[in-house]
């Protein structure tokens, strides 16, 4: 048809569909044809779920999925489920794509290429790490194999392997499903986006919870029994015996194919992408979600940081840019909130290492304070960490363990980092108070309080 | 003694003894003499508390102390309760002060003045209204004349008089005491410090919740029975019978002292500072708390806002200046968040009427969401309207009104509008994602979005 183009996405999850729904609601059918191709079963759907599906808190898997393939398809954007990209011919303008059910391949043209490739979760080349009764929680299909497990085995002891946030996250998942939970973790705490000593904070809680948590220890393989089902898993502290276990030791850009295209790659392996989302060097190539790195705005630096969040926003402007206007995603100050049962953490900005590996000199303090006001019912603690720079007081990076009402005061925090304001100026920042949303002085701006005392 | 200067602070609530407390850290007795005059029976405690202690959610009076007199005076404060200053002598530099229960007058020289005079509640001159069963509920005071009334008559009808924060969360409290409540307000919504479009949603709330909500009605007196007692108010709309009545009007600043001493006041009648909190024109005398008008920085104006967590870093300002330091308070953007039982209410900036005043031109969007993924337990709706510049699309004001999550979201774009950000910049913003903490786009993302897109 004259004058449409075409648009090529690979990947059908968040920053793929994001970016086909943006450009075709921006262009129509006759201007553009959009073609998405996803490897897998589903489209759309929030494996940030995962965990909670898992710990039976929802529903799953239908109530996971934002936009099924029908509705995709009725929006005028050709979904192609179960095929997978298997090559991109950058000097061509096209993609080789493979049916998994029957095998056939075919070459299709783009002007406009979107890589969505996601991220492939870490499985370390251990021996039995493939024995049945290992799960991984990346799909739905993991999540689904994870229950059927679960049942099948009437599992009363899980291991999970890796204590960040999808391995916190699982460990909670599975303590409600009635499992005594262990925790293998090889940092000296668990949840190493956070400092150590406020690490150690979720360690107790956790610890409380009654979830063991085995830290400065490596797994070195699975045991598995004589049916070849995982029986435990060995460490270097010795064997911990289990029904189930859960691999949460997080993941890593899949970018094979942009790799063997020849595409330019960061540290992590990563896409490197400019500010439109698109890829360094490649006029119609855009990339967004798991798959790229991201401009962190406090380091200066690019790091890899998987969140369904940042995918909707590469989405979203990659979508407004092939689709004929223009966007911008400027980049990230890593905010990330999880919790483990009631226990709230959350990061952004610089941890004391990364201020020291880009050469900061820096200052921290340590506070606590309540949710609400101390006299309200349901005022719970928590402890905000803040970290800013000697001389010039810019705040660096605030982290923040504490019960209900604490993760999300870490946005403040994110929008002070986006703004580069100092602590000093954070110290009169305009938050909301009332007795039963804040103390007078909120956690945030005590710890900016006395985090301005350290400048000099 | 020779190299000690005296402070004298007027008022021992937040503003005066957080001066106090804060410059007597910097300076020891020695070097500072520090002298409070308060005319009530209490000192430093939170006036925001009475509302919930009324409707027994808190403990009180004691729990809304924050500090006994004799704890100020063991940390070298000599504080002298039920002592009314009653007239400043600027030129002598020195002030007069009269013990309320002996009659006796004495003058006190100064080298810092601290004024915190506070606030007096609105009450306007009708017929009735000083009779039995009217109750203000500005001091502790206050709260417990409130509560031995309710017990004394067994009340069974309420009125409250105004639909702004005190009166919302007074009807509030008088629900949880089991009366029938009514509230009458002028305005044609409650909550006039919103938009009436979503002041609206407040009244439908709390129309909900069983509350009557008379609008565009005025209060012409307070009906009283053989005893004296009120019974009821009469109001353009007819008479509103009722045990107790209540006042919540708001208030204004107390400035007579300053106003009869010659110094400056704003529009509202509160007194002028410069960004240290010192009088415009008066090198030795600081005001802060209640009694001040503060600078908008949205609007560029001075505005009067009571708030305690206002008075708490004026104090904190005040006491750096006096004791020796230098810090300022560089303005606020007018947020405010409270609660009607589980209907969450917040403000930030300018509302649709503000920014006609000062003539700004804008463009507005509300939008729907929810405080939690939408698949997770626990997911409230919420409405969020939005205010942009028109051209250049920088924030102007946020109002939020939903359910339990909603409030403090408001602090986001209470940041974003002190840095000044364009609702293009807040599209992007790194805010904290987890099914159990947000929808992976943030209400506050979801209307910055929807308010780009109106930005010419």
């Amino acid at each position: 048809m004259a004058g449409q183009r075409r648009m090529v996405v690979v990947g059908g999850d968040a920053a793929g569909m994001s970016a086909a729904s943006r450009a075709r609601r921006l262009r129509d059918r006759e201007h553009l044809a959009i073609t998405a191709f996803e490897r897998g079963r589903l489209a759309s759907y929030s494996a940030c779920g995962i965990p909670y599906w898992t710990g039976g808190v929802v529903d799953g898997p239908d109530a996971l999925v934002a936009r099924t393939p029908e509705a995709h398809r009725e929006r005028g954007i050709d979904l192609r489920m179960l095929t997978e990209v298997t090559e991109l011919d950058v000097a061509g303008q096209r993609v080789r794509a493979r049916e998994l059910t029957s095998g056939r391949e075919t070459w299709h043209g783009y002007d406009d290429l979107v890589l969505a490739t996601g991220a492939r979760p870490l499985r370390p080349p251990l021996e039995g790490i493939d024995a049945r009764g290992v799960y991984g929680v990346q799909t739905l299909e993991d999540g689904r194999a994870l229950l059927e497990g679960l049942e099948r085995t009437a599992a009363r002891r899980a291991v999970v392997i890796g204590a960040g946030y999808i391995g916190v996250e699982m460990a909670e998942a599975l303590v409600r499903r009635g499992c005594a939970v262990t925790v293998v973790e090889r940092s000296a705490q668990p949840m190493a986006t956070l400092d150590p000593d406020m690490g150690a904070l979720v360690r107790e809680a956790m610890s409380g919870m009654g979830i063991e948590v085995v830290t400065d220890t490596a797994v070195t393989g699975v045991r598995t029994g004589a049916d070849g089902e995982a029986v435990g898993v060995a460490t270097s502290a010795g064997d911990v015996p289990a029904d189930v276990v859960v691999l949460g030791l997080g993941v890593r850009p899949e970018t094979s194919l942009a790799a063997a295209a020849g595409l330019p790659l960061g540290e992590s392996g990563g896409l490197l992408t400019d500010l439109a989302m698109r890829v360094r060097g490649h006029a119609n190539i855009w990339a967004g979600g798991d798959c790229v790195e991201v401009l962190d705005l406090v380091s200066g630096r690019t790091r890899h940081i998987a969140l369904g969040t940042h995918a909707n926003k590469h989405g979203q402007v990659i979508g407004m840019n092939v689709g004929g206007g223009y966007a911008t995603f400027p980049g990230v100050v890593g905010t990330a909130v999880s919790k483990v049962c009631d226990l709230e953490i959350a990061r952004t900005g610089l941890r004391e290492k990364d201020a020291r590996a880009v050469g900061l000199r820096f200052v921290t303090a340590t506070i606590e304070s309540t949710s609400r006001a101390g006299y309200y019912p349901g005022a719970r603690e928590m402890t905000v960490k803040m970290l800013a720079e000697q001389g010039t007081g810019r705040l660096l990076g605030v982290q923040i363990v504490g019960r209900e009402g604490a993760a999300k005061r870490v946005d403040v925090a994110a929008v002070a980092l986006t703004a580069r304001m100092t602590v000093e100026q954070m110290t009169a920042l305009d938050l909301g108070y009332a007795p039963p949303f804040s103390p007078v002085w909120d956690p945030v701006l005590v710890a900016a309080r006395k985090t301005a005392t350290l400048i000099r």
